[in-house]
């Protein structure tokens, strides 16, 4: 057997562990039993020591050492394999191994626990957990070596590569300063869609059946992948063939699971269509959690909240749930499930606000981070700066602090890539726009698949064989640029609010 | 860490990969996407590689022999423990390391690709597959060493310690010798039962929630376990807070899923209640597959057969098919759910002709192992015996060699311990109605806690911690002795057949 092969081999083993993590975690999440979780947890704990160890162990380190000098030879993939294998275990190896396992034990009944404390909108039970995974967190944000002062670059960094809170604040800046004008336009202007028909009961099973419906239309390969229901959704890619989704069913208000499944079946059409010789490597996950948020934001804001779409769906939708439906029109739906409103959970925003949803968590976790916050504060300062930037305030902890499982899991540093995710998108919107001219014509035709086959074409193919500014180089001729998304959103609003 | 500290932490991290692998199968037989298949089977490849290596290391090995010598002084878990990781360790060392990874990989490939064979009647699609593990099994049985020149031994031991063909061929023998007459005099009998009614449609969902139903009243814990729909019924204990039955629901025939789901839930209830000192332990899950079968079969057929309990149900069952069952007196009702008919299906075969089923596997087992049997004549090999035991022959492969998932998994010297189950059921009941000799009247107070608690006291407490033949005699004070089960059928058929 060749070194490159032996490396390969060894890094395979690796995606085979998280690759079983990944359908532990599924199961956990999906309907495995309340008193198994324990023992489960020890389970989880002994396979992600296992990834810690095959990352970290002298045997990878001395493969990689001795792959270096020929690397320039290797083909593509697996120098793209050695580089994130070799970035991966140098942050790995900074932390000790018994610091990890405890850490992951703990990551995965905190997920737990978030989920039943948020059901009871209880606060306190939850606090402790949070606490230990920020004070962890920040433990090995130290071991993994701060520069300039600025810990929580460390932790931006591992989701998007090069990205800074100086880039951030620039690039959030001045997306709220063209959004908050346009917002009080929107919030003064006479024209406001009515709404009280989202809110009519939508029987759940009928909801499935709809957004099963969509899957199809979208592209979604069943054959890989399978939808359940749970109360957070996400996607899951536990190998290109098996990409599952779950969705959140609100029978008062459909469109938490049409918008939930259309933005998931985004990440997902993305995993199902990754090089198939990416199997099994750190490359078959995407090229960054910005690029991935940016397929699944393609598909729900200019898929999902595309006129065109709903010219063809809006039927189908009123046969879904007549009583509610019946007597809308169409012109009228549409603005309503356009409207913008200041509101209070994120996964249910429009995207004019979003970004503000992203930017009080960027901010908290800035605080965290790099300022003086505390865990104990946090329920007040979410609800303060709710207040400041949406206008709104949570009246319980489950609509406020606890409505993400993303700090439950020690995701910090992750949501910034939502709000890139809105730029990416926008900017292969437009890219696309010069390839697929008739972009609006293929609703008509009924054959979403040209959408599709650009997106796999100059995005989901690679995984994280390229690097994100390089897609967006490559696909788009340029780098990150807020504008396409502002203007998208100012020549959308302007028109629909008939500002 | 003292030494019996660390071996118990060693093999708890077998137990470990081997909750994982059980999450993994379970996933797969329950609805993983079918294109992920063949990367999940190089996964389980993997992590049943992990459970090899540990089982057969020289880490295990030196503690094993370090511990030996004061082995005695431990207590009865540790002790009980380290003779059955011994044993695993005596057995598995003998298999090749790379033998095995191949092994475990080709029967992950050939459960699955037996699930479709039999869903498309295709036995050519599946032959390869079985010639493969009867030829691996055979290679193995060589390692693992032949004694008297019985290779199926070897294979009936692994399932029920210490059982051979000597006993099987003298039990089978003097059993079939009482069954065979009694099932002629049944067939002569003019007192048939009326069957049509039980073939009517019967909607999956309102199976679904009977099942529910009944699996509460038996004392099911819901909260460690859940129920799920697979071809074929089974039972996985992952750890005792997570424990779950799946069933088969066929809408012409309620009483596959009605009595696969009270059979199953016979064995999980077993392992939720097994002593919590065992969890992680190879002493979790059961005494021996024969004292598991012996569960499932106790609330089969002393539960769920018992008229007492339809007294309780069959309004319920009414309710939940109207059409099907308004008009049915319950004295039909339970004439016709104890039928005796020889059929093709044994999972769906009357107690009385069950064994029979047994029998005809057991033959062809023997014949593949011990005598010049080839996996190409296993259809018409199949279809003879069952003509000749039961009068009734296969139209279809399906419904013939390709029923049963056992071969499949390379389980061969399984299917004696269903019979012996059924006898030491009889022998168990038996000694429970001198404890609670009003046990019919448990049903009338709608409170069958107290069987639970009787069989978790004398059987599900002690998981493997008493070996079989212990519980039996600690239980009933005898050893194996087929006379009650064939007491039971000849009492209960002369009855119901006015013999």
């Amino acid at each position: 057997m060749t070194l490159e092969q032996q490396f390969l081999d060894y890094v395979k083993k690796i995606g085979a562990y998280n690759e079983a993590l990944g359908v532990l975690y599924w199961d956990m999440r999906t309907g495995a039993p309340k008193k198994g979780i324990d023992q489960r947890s020890e389970v989880v704990g002994v396979l992600a020591t296992d990834v810690f160890n095959l990352s970290t162990s002298d045997e990878l380190k001395q493969l990689l050492d001795e792959l270096e000098p020929t690397i320039d030879s290797a083909n593509n993939v697996t120098k793209r394999v050695f580089e994130e294998v070799k970035k991966q275990y140098e942050l790995s190896k900074k932390i000790p191994a018994d610091e990890y396992k405890k850490f992951v034990i703990m990551q995965s009944k905190s997920e737990s626990v978030w989920e039943e404390a948020k059901s009871k909108n209880d606060w306190g039970m939850f606090k402790p957990y949070l606490t230990e995974m920020v004070e962890t967190l920040k433990k090995f944000v130290t071991y993994w070596g701060v520069k300039d002062g600025n810990p929580y670059n460390v932790l931006l960094d591992q989701y998007e590569p090069g990205m800074t809170t100086e880039v951030l604040d620039t690039v959030f800046g001045d997306l709220r300063n063209r959004i908050v004008p346009l917002l009080k336009k929107i919030s003064e202007s006479p024209n406001q869609p009515k709404t009280d028909f989202l809110f009519k009961h939508f029987d759940k099973k009928q909801q499935e059946a709809f957004s099963l419906d969509i899957l199809k239309q979208l592209g979604y390969d069943f054959e890989a992948g399978r939808l359940d229901e749970t109360v957070h959704p996400f996607a899951t890619g536990l190998n290109r063939g098996d990409v599952r989704i779950t969705t959140k069913y609100d029978e008062s208000d459909f469109r938490s699971a049409v918008f939930g499944t259309i933005h998931e079946c985004g990440h997902a059409i993305y995993e199902q269509n990754v090089g198939e010789e990416l199997t099994g490597t750190p490359l078959s996950g995407g090229a960054s959690m910005g690029i991935h948020e940016s397929q699944s934001l393609f598909y729900e804001n200019f898929v999902g909240r595309n006129p065109k779409f709903w010219e063809q769906n809006y039927g189908k939708l009123q046969s879904y749930s007549p009583e509610q439906f019946g007597d809308v029109a169409m012109e009228d739906f549409l603005r309503a499930i356009n409207e913008v409103k200041p509101s209070l959970i994120r996964i249910e925003a429009d995207e004019l606000t979003y970004a503000l949803h992203i930017m009080i968590r960027y901010e908290i976790e800035k605080g965290l981070f790099n300022g003086d916050l505390k865990v104990e504060e946090l329920p007040e300062i979410w609800n303060a700066k709710y207040e400041e930037y949406l206008g709104v305030r949570p009246e319980t902890n489950a609509e406020g602090i606890l409505q993400d499982v993303h700090w439950a899991g020690a995701s910090f540093g992750y949501f910034p890539s939502y709000a890139l995710g809105y730029m990416y998108a926008s900017q292969f919107k437009s890219a696309m726009l010069k390839d697929i001219p008739n972009f609006d014509e293929l609703f008509e035709k009924g054959d979403l698949s040209p959408i599709k086959d650009w997106l796999t074409k100059n995005v989901h193919q690679y995984g994280a064989l390229k690097k994100p500014l390089e897609i967006l180089k490559d696909t788009t001729g340029e780098g990150l640029n807020g504008n396409y998304l502002a203007d998208y959103l100012e020549e959308k609003y302007t028109k629909l609010y008939q500002l």
